[in-house]
């Protein structure tokens, strides 16, 4: 019987799941994996603080050196959140030679390069499947079972909020602002929702999960990221008429040297697997030239989830000999030879507010045929008070094409009122 | 740079893949793993058939010895499928101490133990990701991923040629037997499809999954096995009405030290992420105490797929330095302590033709009522020739109970038509 002595850095919802799940699993961890697991030292901003789990109060302590710097703590758990002392206090562990477990998203994606180096130079492990997408083990399936993969796109529902959000919205036509205050009510969403629904949170998953696909550093200031803050329940309806459902997705694909990598708001169709993924589940759909499509679906957050995917990171770092596995090059930097493009390919749906007045489809028409783009779907209702509105889905075309056709379109006769990227595969 | 020496039992369809991707993907094999793989020999029936791929004719053999037997091997790649030879070859090449990695899930749901045993006894490594569902990395995931979590239960669409037929008859309201013939002259099911569609490949798949997920040994003739032949397209169209899908379900589920493992056709409600699988693709979806709910959706069968599982597999194996992984007793018994029930609890879609005259409805239902099963739906049609049909769905309720109920049901004036379990959840 091994015993592994475990520090904590932060213990509030992911720790105490952490807790609690290493304690009730205490004799079946014991049995299969043959180690135990002593929690010795628990970092908290405040000792005196009600927590759920019955954490000893003699663990608690508010000096992180007593974790990061005690010789006999072999693994730290880092469940504080955002980028700093986050970053930091990391750092300080690997420096000393422990194995890192953390569920930081943020400080991963914007600090991976010196956390790796840190890694790599003291011949620590540093571990990760609970960063993206909770319970789903993404990160591991990447590494360990796609191998002998290319896999040329990725395309994930990483965000449990925003997809709460947009799900409530489709089942029940409401709109944004209403749907958001409610979330905040039940919890779901954050008083200061923007990390959410500006897609931060989920550039910085696809950040890792593209860097990891691609086996190439994709870092988050090269993410195009756009979130649902402007979503009308009005394209939700009219996308839901012509049998695509909206989801704020996290897309990523490669063709040779060139790489796209995105966050924003996407009309997939109704018989997509990622459409029927609702309420905070989360999903990852991507296609490798061999395994063909593949998609993983689960709890991407939540207390019991996340230490599902904490714990399997703990077992899995005590069965390995050789620490870290993360094979590309260390830098935030894209990898030599990549580029990023912003010019990336596919259908669009656009709605448009016209006068209704003779010529104004034609010069719609004639704006997007000028940049190559042709029409797959076409949707005009009656006019009201002299205006029209006109729905329309491109076949596949260029995002700077659309750009200039729709820059040209919008005029005194023509209002852009909406454009939405849609996804056919 | 290592370099592993590498055996083919076998080059079919799947060793031909292998045979591909291990050559395509050389290069970024030996970049990310640093390693290569060599192959060697191969064992075929005829070394003067055709094959796909330009596979040297000097590596064939007909002789096994020069796989199994040959020192210089330290890998062994079984393809043949079938309980023997297959079983045989294995176990002596993990008597000669060789990693082997198999996609065949008939032998080794058949013969775990034994095969585990010589693996454990001569220190040899015994893989097998490509046995169930293709690409799907189901048994990493299970072994690598879910170890914090107890599983309570998993359902899986494992078998693609079944799937296939099921997907086409709910599309087209096409029969069984013209939708299998279409499958046969398209290659996707076999000259003789017994073990597909009468539930002998789902329920070896089964007795592998479930064997992991509950870290007990649940042998192949535990289960409960229904294949699809007797599929009528009037069940499916009904099924549609009420909002149900038919899929032929793998089932395992646990309570405390009960089991119940079973392969039969199932309604599930058109909601649930496994009633959107159609057409060749495979889903487990699975419940973990802390996980909760997760779904691995690829596909499950074909070259490609398949190689992209096996190739994982042997990485996988040069990675790590201990080898073999698998926890629970080696047995082909029922781990003790455990018991396998028939009398699982689900809902029940119960298809009647009735005379129709007056008592009859309360005759039914007084015959469900006096087993303690309650109807949640009851569809009853117009009366044809002096006969309506109907069609009912169950509460919760107990297999045992609704066969009795259906035996004292069935009669003169009552013919029970068909029952189909339904899983909610």
């Amino acid at each position: 019987m091994r015993t592994v002595s475990v520090g904590f850095l932060g213990c509030g919802n992911i720790g105490c799941g952490v807790w609690k799940l290493l304690n009730e699993f205490k004799d079946d961890i014991r049995h299969r994996a043959n180690v135990e697991f002593d929690i010795r030292r628990i970092l908290v901003r405040d000792v005196h603080k009600k927590r759920d789990q019955s954490v000893p109060q003699e663990l608690l302590t508010t000096d992180v050196a007593q974790v990061t710097d005690d010789p006999d703590l072999e693994m730290v758990l880092e469940f504080m959140g955002g980028e700093e002392p986050a970053t930091r206090y990391m750092l300080r562990a690997l420096e000393k030679g422990k194995t890192v477990v953390t569920a930081n998203k943020m400080a991963l994606a914007l600090n991976w390069d010196i956390l790796q180096d840190a890694a790599q130079k003291h011949g620590s492990g540093l571990y990760y499947e609970a960063a993206v997408c909770g319970a789903i083990p993404i990160i591991r399936t990447t590494i360990d079972s796609l191998q002998a993969n290319r896999i040329e796109a990725l395309m994930g529902i990483v965000n449990g909020t925003t997809n709460y959000i947009l799900s409530r919205m489709t089942q029940e036509g409401s709109d944004y602002e209403e749907v958001l205050k409610d979330a905040q009510r039940l919890g779901l969403a954050e008083p200061d929702p923007s990390s959410d629904v500006e897609g931060f949170d989920a550039a910085y998953k696809l950040s890792i999960l593209s860097s990891l696909a691609f086996h190439a550093r994709v870092p988050f200031d090269v993410i195009y990221r756009q979130g649902i803050t402007q979503v009308s329940a009005v394209d939700i309806a009219y996308g839901k008429q012509l049998g695509y459902t909206l989801k704020l997705l996290a897309i990523a694909k490669r063709d040779g040297h060139v790489i796209d990598a995105r966050v924003h708001p996407t009309f997939i169709p109704d018989s997509h697997p990622l459409a029927s993924v609702n309420g905070s589940f989360n999903a990852i759909f991507l296609h490798g030239h061999a395994c063909d499509d593949m998609m993983l679906f689960g709890r991407g957050a939540g207390s019991a989830p996340t230490a599902s995917a904490v714990v399997s990171d703990m077992l899995y770092a005590v069965s390995r000999t050789e620490p870290r596995y993360t094979t590309f090059m260390n830098s935030n930097m894209l990898a030599p030879g990549l580029m990023v493009t912003d010019d990336w390919h596919c259908s669009f749906y656009i709605r448009l507010n016209a006068s209704d007045q003779p010529g104004v489809l034609a010069y719609i028409t004639a704006c997007l045929g000028n940049e190559g783009i042709s029409i797959r779907n076409l949707m005009q209702r009656d006019a009201v008070n002299g205006h029209a509105q006109i729905v329309l889905i491109t076949h596949d075309a260029g995002e700077c094409a659309v750009r200039k056709a729709l820059s040209a379109i919008d005029s005194q006769d023509v209002r852009v009122e909406s454009m939405i990227r849609v996804e056919a595969n």
